[in-house]
């Protein structure tokens, strides 16, 4: 049993008035560390001035507002892209398939300081409707993002972002014009490796949905 | 073409210089919303005092610093666990396998005012090393949480908090001694809907990877 400082008697007598266990020794405890898994993956793109643009993947990245639309992303200060979104306030987060999933762990590792990653991964820029840094056509969807604060942290400075339009790539519509985002590939980043979406569990709200009875079996009935 | 203010002729000039193309007509305009995907969907455990402990579904979570670990989780004011959170200034972020799915989308759908969700799903509530919320038996990983900032954004404020330490499931070590998370059958949400992690497609750093020569046919050669 780890040393616990909840292991007085007082408290396990509360924790058992609130149905709260003993922890198991089957529990292992390690020190604080980066495992909230999975997470996304996202090229972000961004300009400076009349430089070429560039592009970091970025997996310390989320939404964390629905209205208005805010995200975050965290950067690494010694990154090149840190100083460009920090001076030019603007970004736009492009959403990886399985086919940009190189491309993205790529522009993962290497430096815009020494390659021109657009021209490199063949990825084209096109041009972004309400901020300067351009938006990657090969994107299913292209979310352009103005910050508005920035949050030192440590290692990396949280940029929060409000989000001012969404781009998507009208060839992925159904014939219902629904928008099939969840069949175009999308990759996930999870300690340490990328995956595609697999076997889907359920939509939200599922568990407490009642079930609709099937009715072409109603009106048919057995043959 | 969408009224775009970088169509004057300077600004076409300035993208052209840049390789930037112009924004095809196959490309749909959408206002600004929430489109990031895939996301995390982790139950988050809290408790105030000595009433009974809550959880609460969150997909607007994510890693926001790597030393010292930082992570962020955005919840609804009218929500049960804003206050208690807010109050408490702790919390833990549970990870969601397959197994959980049902009692992760049941804790995001249904409040902590009506119903006790650890009951109710048929969770085990255990103490946690750090922090008084209790962790989630159930799951593969607890991160315990200290809140050290919260940011107003407007539907949701942002918890930003540090983490403290880790427990993962000891079960879930292989013979070497590491952590299978990505076979615990980890959880994703994307646009509405859980997907379990599907085919891998890489480990971080392959793209630039040398590839390493298959040792047993070098040595055996073609038969």
């Amino acid at each position: 049993m780890a040393n616990n400082k909840f292991l007085n008697k007082k408290d396990l007598a509360k924790n058992k008035e609130k149905n709260v266990e003993k922890t198991s020794d089957e529990r292992l405890y390690w020190r604080a560390g980066n495992m909230l898994y999975p997470l996304p993956v996202v090229m972000v793109s961004a300009v400076r001035g009349d430089e070429k643009p560039n592009i970091i993947t970025v997996a310390w990245a989320g939404t964390v507002c629905s209205d208005p639309a805010y995200v975050s992303i965290s950067v690494r200060k010694e990154r090149f892209s840190y100083d460009i979104i920090k001076e030019s306030k603007e970004f736009v987060i492009n959403l990886v398939t399985k086919e940009l999933v190189r491309a993205t762990d790529f522009c993962g590792v290497r430096s815009g300081r020494d390659v021109d990653k657009f021209k490199e991964m063949h990825l084209t820029a096109i041009e972004s409707k309400y901020v300067k840094a351009p938006s990657i056509k090969e994107s299913p969807v292209n979310i352009e993002c103005k910050v508005e604060k920035i949050i030192p942290l440590g290692t990396h400075d949280m940029f929060i972002a409000k989000v001012l339009g969404v781009t998507v790539d009208g060839k992925r519509m159904d014939e219902k014009g629904r928008f099939e985002l969840n069949k175009s590939g999308l990759v996930t980043y999870s300690h340490g490796e990328y995956f595609e979406l697999g076997k889907k569990l359920g939509k939200f709200g599922f568990s407490v949905s009642k079930k609709k009875p099937n009715r072409k079996k109603q009106k048919g009935g057995k043959k």
